[in-house]
């Protein structure tokens, strides 16, 4: 990836999401690089990862619909069932079929941005711990989970996983299978070492 | 049932579980009569369940096994790595198998008491709400979902999973998709009503 086709991408972002969401993308970003570097990951992957993630999330449902179609990515029956599920598979289906990338990686990061994944590789960990701690995320405990992220990445996942189903919960929310499945996974993982 | 039957299988109870969790299994008993009485379903038919629905709790897990083996239960894998959520289903084996009982609704509430199940009938919901608040229950929030299951079951089973899933969330433990699954369900039950 060139850094000129990097700078398109990173304008032609902002030319499709609310300034709101431009200042959090911006954070993911920067938290992304930061992670990645800790974890001895490519921080230009979890970057443009990071740059790419939420870019369909103000599109119309039928644009979403469309660029998943487009895309090898399947939804299970509980995703189609929930729009708001889909951008992350619309933005992976944008980085392939509009940008070219076909680090299988880095469009995972994408796709599993939101319920995360039981199998995820490091490099998606990154980006969906760095979508829960952004500098402008302000919810309570945002900050154990920031210290947590520095020392362990399963850690954070963990605490991303049970945090976001506990907000579910208490908000009389569907929870989505495949955020538990994702908590139950790694939970095992960090039992196992 | 005659109840002649009904006192065989009370004192074969006490035979095969701790005095302790006698104690629950007779505030389940009595908790469930009212439940079903509240919610015009057979009183008795609640009893039995609740007579049963611990009887295996105690076995060894080569004794659960071999009933669940003889029975047409089926467990799906999830369930079969954790030893501690087989005694539902062997305890409906030893309803059907040394009991006599046929009555599926009956043998479903005896093995659906711990995770619940989407499609679960009302004497199911019966029990499995029972076996949370019967009078032995001392935990936080109790007394909520005790005033909650005289004005609506749904909302009661609701409870009962978030707690539930709360509980095992905070406390490091991993969650049965089926449990999360109840919770999906009788949410949207709830908000179609």
């Amino acid at each position: 990836m060139t850094s000129k086709k990097n700078d398109e991408i990173k304008k032609w972002v902002s030319t499709q999401v609310s300034s709101k969401r431009y200042l959090h993308i911006q954070g993911v970003v920067l938290t992304a690089r930061k992670l990645a570097i800790r974890y001895g990951l490519s921080p230009d992957k979890a970057e443009l990862a990071a740059w790419l993630h939420d870019c369909a999330k103000e599109l119309p449902k039928t644009e979403m619909a469309a660029w998943i179609k487009k895309s090898p990515f399947k939804l299970d029956m509980d995703e189609i069932r929930i729009p708001a599920l889909w951008h992350p598979h619309a933005g992976a289906s944008i980085a392939l079929n509009k940008w070219g990338i076909r680090d299988a990686r880095l469009l995972d990061a994408i796709r599993r941005h939101t319920l995360g994944s039981p199998a995820m590789s490091s490099l998606a960990q990154v980006v969906f711990v760095a979508d829960f701690i952004e500098p402008g995320r302000r919810f309570a405990g945002v900050e154990l989970v920031r210290k947590a992220a520095k020392k362990s990445l399963t850690q954070a996942v963990l605490m991303k996983c049970s945090m976001t189903i506990s907000h579910l919960l208490e908000n009389n929310m569907k929870v989505h299978g495949r955020l538990l499945e994702t908590w139950n996974s790694f939970l095992e993982q960090r039992n196992e070492n």
